[in-house]
C-alpha cells in the first residue's frame, strides 16, 4: 500500500525494513523464483516436490559456500495459481546454482512493500431506486478478495445481516490464528488467511504483531468496508459526516488476505494473491505500493496477469507520490489503476463574526468545542503562531488568527503550539489543500482561505471589541465551498514508470476524507498536546481508499453481468466515467491551483457505476492480447516468461492493446518533430440489438486526430466493429500536456462511449 | 439556587453582587415591604394605587433628606398572590417614614440569592407497567412552576410530542423578550416569564445577560427537564450514561419563571413565585438558596406560605453547604426540603493491567481516549503529580500513577499538570468522594481507591515491563462498586437554621451526577489545558437536581390524586420513603467514611414514587395548623404577620404540627438532663375502606419512646385517628445523634407508614 496518513506510526518499522534490505551479498535472503511448469519432470506428482528437489540439488553448493547451521535453502511459499514458482531463503551463490535448473525462468530478490472510505456511495449516485444497486442486487454473491492488513471482524460493517448462505463454489477458508477463530468469519467475511513466512524469514527480529488475519492497523478494515461493508446506522467521525455507513457493494462477500504486518514483503503478497485466485474470488482489491516499477519483478504485475487469465479483475491504487508526473509505479496494463478525488462533502466549522458575517471553514476538530462569543484577536506578529512562547502573549480565552501563508509555520506546528497557549480557538489562514483533508485537528479552529480571511482581518482590526463564534461538527454537502471531485494533490500521476504505452491511471474514485470502519484500538486523532482518541470509524485519505470504490463497483457489475470479462468491466467503467465535476466543469487538480486536471491525473474521470451498468459498447481484451502486449515490450525471454509463463507464445507481439483510452508520448530526443501514432480498436455492442454510433472528437491542441470510419453500425448485440484513430502531433516541449477525447455517441443519444486522448512529453523528459 | 459545579463561571458576578450589598446607609436600595391588605382604604380600587400613594406621601421626606435627582422612591413590584406587599427603591430615611403608614407590617432589605440532574427515574423504580407512572398518566396536565434561570426552549426535552391541549384553567402567558417569542412556548412549556426589576434597580451596572426567559446558564433548563422533560432518545454525556432521557413527570407541563440573571435578588424571586401562584401552577420547584435563615425575611418562606394556602406544594433544595450540621438555611416547615443522594450508576473507566487484573475506576473524561497497552509507570516521587515540571520527567507515552492521598496535590491540580506533560493517561489514587462525581475530567485517567491501588503499585513495581489499558465511556449500573443511594457529602444538613422544631431535610432524591438537558452554548467540560466542550445534556450534582425529582413526583401524585392537599402529597412521599440503600443497609453518608446517615442528613429517606401512590395513611395539615405553628415561634407581631398576613389570627399557637417526622433536640444548657417531648399526631386513612394498624418502633439509643394507642382501627376511608408519641431522652452531648423510627404497619402487611425519630443536640451546640 502507498503510505496513508493513518499509518504513520508504522513508519519506523518500514524504515528498519528498507534498511534491512540493503543486505550483504553473502547473507541469506528471500528470492522469488519463477518456473516453467511445463518443464516439470513427470516423476513429480506435484510442483511442491519438484521445487523441493530443485533446492535439494543445491545442497552441495550451500555447504561449500557457507559454514555452520541454516545451511540449507528453505522454501517459504510455492505459487501455482496466479503464476508458477516459489519463494525461498537462499544465498546468492545458491541462486546462481538454481538458475541452471531445468524449468527455471527468473528470480528476483524479495522486496518490501509500502502501505497506500462513506457518503461516497451517494456521490457516486448509487441509490436503491434505480441503476446498478438494484440491478446487481447490491453485489449479491460476488466475492471481493482484499489483499491488505487483515480485518477487524467485530466491526459492525462486517455483520452479515441480510446475507444469504455462502455459495458452494467458494474454496477459501477461515484460517484460525491469534485472536481469530472460525467464528470471526460469517456470511460477509467468508474467507480470512494470513501470510508472513516471507516477512519472518527476511526480518526475524521484527515483531509481526498479531499472528492472524486480525487487522491491528486499520487500513485493511477501512478498504474492505469501503468495498463491501454492510449497512450501519449512526456512524460519524466524532460528529462529522454523520449517517448510515455502507460499502459500494453492501451485499458482496469479503475474503481477506493479510499480507502486511509491521511491514510487508513481496513474497507474502504473491502468496496472498495466489491463494485468492485459488480460493475463487471474483475481484481482487489491492491498495498497496511496490517499490519496483519493473513489470517482470513487480509482484502485483505478475500476479495480476495470472488473475486476469482466470477471469479475475484486479484493481490497484495509483499511489500517493504525486503531484509530480511519472509517479505511478504499478502502472499495470492488465489491472485497473485508480486515483483519488475529493467528494462533495465539506467537514466544516462555521465561523460567525460579531458583525454577523458567516464563513464556512474546514475543521475536523474531534469534539464539540465551546467557542462562543469570544474576543477575536488579529495581531500580525502573533499571527505567525510560530511558537508557544510567542502565543503565550496572546490574550487568554480569545480566538486568535494564525496566518499560515506567512512565516514558516505550517498547519501541524501551529496545531502543536496552540494547545500550550491560553487561547481558546484559532482561525487558520491557509491555501494548501493538504490541510483541508487532514483528520488530525488537535486544537479547536477552522481553516479559511486568504480571500475569506480579508474580511476577518478587517473586522478584527477595525472593530472596537471584535468577537466571534465557531460552531463545530458541521457537515456540508453539495458544490459549495468546493466543486467535486477534484484530483487529490498527492495522488500519483502518469505516465506510468512501469510502462507508458497505456494511459494510467485508468479511473478516479472518492479517496479524500473517506469515512469507513477502522481498527478500534488504533491511536486516532489527537486533542491538545498529549491526548489521543480512538474510533470505530475514521476518515482516511489516499488512493488506497479510491481503489476499493472501484473494486466494489466492479463487484456490482460482475453481479449484474456475470458473463463480462475483466476487460469488459474495466471498459464499462472507463467509457462511462465522468471527466466533469459537479458544476459540469472539467475536474480540477488540487495540486496546481485548481486548474483543469489531465488524463495523466484522472484517467477517464470519476467512475459512474449507474452508467457503467449499461455502457453501450465495450473494448474487450483477450488474454492473448495481453500476451501480445508483453511480448512487444522488448523484455528478455526470461523477463517475458516471468509474466506470461511458458505456456504462452510471443509470435504476435503488439503494443496496440484494445484499450478504452489513448496516449501518445514523445521523448526529449524527438522535440520539435511532428509524430504520428496509429491505434486500432474494436468495440463490441453490448446494448440491446441494432445501434448506430457517430464519432465526436475533442482534439488536443496542436494535434490532428483522424477517425476511420466515423460511423459504426451494429445489426445486433455482441457484434464487433473496428475503427482506426490516427494522431498527428508535434513533440512540443513547451506544451507538454494536451488532452482531448473520442466519444462514440449512439444516434438516439442513449449511449456515450468516451475515451480520453492524451498527448504528452514522455517519461524521459521528466527524470 | 445553591451553587452547583456548573455555574462556577458566574461566581465573579456573585462576588460583585455580595459586595454591592454592603451599601452605605444613605444610598438608595431595594426594600421588600409587607402590608396588611385588610387595612387598604376603600378609596383605592387596587393595591397598586394604594402602594403608590404610600410612596408619594414619602416625597417630602425624600426631598429633604436627599439632594438632586432620583429623589423619589420607586415601586419595582407589587405582590398580591403569595403574599401582600411591594418592593421599592428607597432610602433608609424613606423606609423609616413608610413604617408609619397605615397597613405597613414589615420591611427588609432586598438580598441576593445564590444558585443550588436521567437513569434516575429507573433508580426510583418508575416504570411503564405498574405504579405511579401509569396511575398518574405520567403527570398529565399537572403544571410545575420552576423558579430558576429560565429555559432553553429548543432542547429536545421540551418538545411537546404526546402532549394534549393546554387546559383552560391556565392563566399564565408566554412573555416575549430577547431571543424569546411566543413560538418558544408549546404544549410542554406553557408559561414563561422573567423578573429582573429588582436586579436592575439594585445593580444597574451589572449585565443581566439575555433579557427574557431564555436560559443562558443551564441550571434552569437542567432542573426543568428533570422534573418534566419529555422522552428523548440517544442522550449521553460524551458517551457516558447513554439512554433515553426523560423527566420524572414526562407528561406534566412546565411554567418557567426566570428570576436569576448574572446573580439574583429576593424581590425578583418573590415576584416570580407570586406570579406562579397567580398563573395557577400546581407545584412550585425552587432549587436556589437564600442567605437569610429568618423565616420572616426569607422570601421562599414567605412566598411558600402563601402558595400552600392556595393548595400549591413547594419543594426546595436543601442546599450544598454540608457536611456540617445546621447548614440548612431554608428549613421551611411548609415546604418539602430535599437533599441529594447518589444513584446506582457508576461512570467508569476500566483499567486492565498487563497481568490481566481488571479494576473499575471512575472517570468522566469526555471522549474515547486511546490508552491501550501503554507502559505503566509508578514512581513515588513522580506520583505526587504536583507540578508540570515534575511530570516532565515522566516517560513519554506512558500511564502514570498519581497518588492524591500523599503530598498536597488535589484532583484538580493534578488534572491541570498532566496535560502539560508527555504522558498519555493517569491512574489517580484518591479517597475523596467529590472526585467521584465531578463531570470535569480534562485528562484521560481513572480514579481508584487506595485499596484498589495496592495491586496496581505492586504490579507496576515488580513487573519488568508493566503495561496497562484503560477503556473509557463505560457505564455500570447496580450495587457495584458502591451501594446507592449514599448521602452527598456537600448536601446541607439539619437541624435547620431557620427553625429546628421540624425535622429537615424531609426527603432524599437523586442529586449526584444527574444527566439532564442543558444550555447548549455553555462552556462545558475541559479537555487538556485550554480546550472547552459544549453539550446539550450534562451531568450536574447538587440538591438543586434532587429538588425537581421530588417536584416531579409530587406532580405525578397530584395527577393521580387531584384531591390531595400539599401536606397529603408531602406525607405520602415521606412515610413511604426508603431509609435503606439498594443493598438493604441503612443509607450511608459519603462525608463520614460511609457510616450510616441520620435523618438530619436524609430526612425520611429516598423518595419512592410508586409506594407514595398508595401510602395507607397520611398526616394532613390545614392552613390554620401552619398559622398556629408560626404563632408559636416567638416572633413579633410584625414578623408573624409578615408570614401569615393579617387575615389570620394567633389565638391557638402550637408547635406540635401534624408532621410525618419527629425531632427532639436539646441545648448545651440542658446537658446531662433527662428531657421529655410529647407529640400528638392525627392520621387519615386513605386506603380503601376498613383497616387496622399496629405500631412498630425502632427506639433511638439511650431513649424511651411511648406510643398511645399502639393500634389504630379504621372503619372506613378518610376516617381520622390520633395517637401520642412521648420521647424521654438524656441530653447527652457525647451521643449527639440518635435516631429511630415509628412505623404503622397495616395488619395484612399492605401498608407501612414510617416516620423517622431524631434525637439530637440542637442548634446552639454547633455554632
Amino acid at each position: 500500500m502507498e503510505l496513508s496518513k493513518a499509518v504513520a506510526l508504522i513508519l519506523l518499522s518500514w524504515f528498519l525494513l528498507l534498511h534491512h534490505f540493503h543486505h550483504a551479498s553473502a547473507e541469506r535472503s528471500v528470492y522469488i523464483v519463477h518456473t516453467d511448469k511445463s518443464s516439470m519432470p513427470k516423476a513429480f506428482s506435484s510442483h511442491t516436490y519438484w521445487y523441493s528437489s530443485m533446492l535439494k540439488s543445491l545442497k552441495s553448493v550451500a555447504q561449500t559456500s557457507l559454514e555452520g547451521q541454516n545451511s540449507e535453502p528453505k522454501i517459504i511459499y510455492t505459487y501455482d495459481n496466479a503464476f508458477h514458482g516459489f519463494s525461498a531463503v537462499m544465498t546468492k551463490a545458491e541462486l546462481q546454482a538454481l538458475k541452471k535448473s531445468p524449468g527455471f525462468i527468473s528470480a528476483y530478490a524479495d522486496d518490501v512493500v509500502t502501505p497506500d472510505t462513506t457518503h461516497s456511495y451517494k456521490f457516486l449516485s448509487l441509490n436503491t431506486a434505480t441503476g446498478l444497486w438494484p440491478a446487481s442486487n447490491y453485489g449479491k454473491d460476488v466475492i471481493i478478495g482484499v489483499i491488505d492488513t487483515g480485518i477487524w471482524p467485530e466491526s459492525p460493517s462486517f455483520r452479515d445481516d441480510g446475507m444469504t448462505e455462502i455459495p458452494a463454489r467458494w474454496k477459501g477458508i477461515c484460517q484460525e490464528g491469534e485472536q481469530f477463530n472460525s467464528s470471526s468469519c460469517n456470511k460477509k467475511i467468508i474467507g480470512a488467511r494470513y501470510f508472513n513466512e516471507g516477512f519472518r524469514a527476511q526480518l526475524p527480529d521484527l515483531s509481526i504483531g498479531v499472528n492472524s488475519a486480525r487487522d491491528v492497523d486499520g487500513h485493511g478494515t477501512h478498504v474492505a468496508s469501503i468495498a463491501a461493508g454492510n449497512f450501519v446506522d449512526g456512524v460519524s467521525f466524532f460528529g462529522y459526516a454523520p449517517g448510515t455507513a455502507r460499502g459500494v457493494a453492501p451485499r458482496a462477500r469479503l475474503a481477506v488476505y493479510k499480507v502486511l504486518w509491521n511491514g510487508g514483503v513481496n513474497s507474502d503478497i504473491l502468496a496472498g494473491i495466489d491463494q485468492a485466485v485459488a480460493d475463487g474470488v471474483d475481484i481482487i482489491s489491492i491498495s498497496l505500493g511496490i517499490r519496483s516499477s519493473l513489470l517482470y519483478e513487480n509482484p502485483l504485475s505478475i500476479a495480476s496477469f495470472g488473475a486476469r487469465e482466470k477471469g479475475i479483475m484486479v484493481s490497484l491504487s495509483a499511489g500517493n507520490r504525486g503531484p509530480s508526473v511519472r509517479t505511478i509505479r504499478s502502472g499495470i496494463p492488465w489491472a485497473v489503476v485508480v486515483t483519488s478525488g475529493t467528494i462533495d462533502r465539506w467537514l466544516a466549522g462555521t465561523l460567525t463574526l460579531g458583525n454577523g458575517k458567516v464563513i464556512t471553514g474546514w475543521t475536523t476538530f474531534p469534539a464539540r468545542a465551546s467557542v462562543r462569543n469570544l474576543p477575536l484577536v488579529y495581531n500580525e506578529t502573533l499571527s505567525e503562531c510560530s511558537s508557544s512562547e510567542l502565543l503565550s502573549g496572546a490574550p487568554e480565552q480569545s480566538i486568535i488568527v494564525c496566518n499560515l501563508t506567512i512565516g514558516n509555520t505550517d498547519f501541524s506546528s501551529a496545531m502543536n503550539n496552540l494547545p500550550e497557549s491560553n487561547v481558546r480557538a484559532a482561525i487558520l489562514i491557509a491555501e494548501e489543500p493538504p490541510i483541508f483533508r487532514s483528520n488530525l485537528f488537535p486544537f479547536p479552529g477552522v481553516v479559511i482561505t486568504p480571500t475569506e480571511a480579508r474580511e476577518v482581518i478587517n473586522y478584527a482590526s477595525r472593530s472596537s471589541a471584535p468577537r466571534a463564534t465557531i460552531d463545530f461538527q458541521q457537515t456540508i454537502l453539495g458544490t459549495e465551498p468546493r466543486a467535486a471531485p477534484a484530483l487529490s494533490d498527492d495522488a500519483s500521476r502518469g505516465p506510468a514508470r512501469s510502462y507508458d504505452g497505456i494511459l494510467k491511471p485508468d479511473l478516479m474514485a472518492p479517496g479524500v476524507s473517506i469515512l469507513a470502519a477502522y481498527y478500534p484500538h488504533a491511536t486516532g486523532p489527537r486533542i491538545g498536546k498529549n491526548i489521543f482518541l480512538s474510533t470505530d470509524y475514521t476518515l482516511i485519505s489516499g488512493t488506497s481508499m479510491a481503489c476499493p470504490h472501484v473494486s466494489g463497483t466492479a463487484a456490482l457489475l460482475k453481479a449484474a453481468h456475470p458473463e463480462w470479462s475483466p476487460a469488459a468491466i474495466q471498459s464499462a467503467m472507463m467509457t462511462t466515467a465522468n471527466p466533469l465535476d459537479n458544476t459540469n466543469q472539467p475536474i480540477k487538480d488540487m495540486a496546481f491551483d485548481y486548474t483543469a486536471a489531465t488524463p495523466l491525473g484522472i484517467g477517464s474521470g470519476l467512475v459512474d457505476p449507474n452508467r457503467a451498468l449499461d455502457p453501450g459498447l465495450i473494448y474487450d481484451v483477450s488474454h492473448q492480447d495481453l500476451v501480445n502486449l508483453v511480448c512487444s515490450m522488448n523484455f528478455t525471454r526470461e523477463q517475458t516468461q516471468t509474466i506470461i509463463r511458458s505456456s504462452h507464445n510471443c509470435s504476435t507481439p503488439s503494443a496496440d492493446l484494445n484499450y478504452p483510452s489513448f496516449v501518445a508520448l514523445f521523448s526529449f530526443a524527438e522535440r520539435g518533430r511532428t509524430l504520428t501514432r496509429r491505434f486500432q480498436r474494436t468495440v463490441t455492442n453490448v446494448g440491446d440489438g441494432a445501434a448506430r454510433y457517430r464519432v465526436k472528437l475533442e482534439t488536443p491542441e496542436n494535434t490532428t486526430v483522424r477517425i476511420q470510419p466515423q460511423t459504426l453500425v451494429f445489426q445486433k448485440k455482441y457484434e464487433k466493429k473496428s475503427y482506426v484513430l490516427t494522431i498527428r502531433y508535434k513533440a512540443d516541449i513547451e506544451t507538454q500536456n494536451r488532452d482531448g477525447s473520442l466519444t462514440w455517441i449512439e444516434e438516439n443519444g442513449k449511449y456515450r462511449v468516451r475515451s480520453p486522448i492524451m498527448v504528452s512529453a514522455g517519461a524521459d523528459n521528466f527524470d
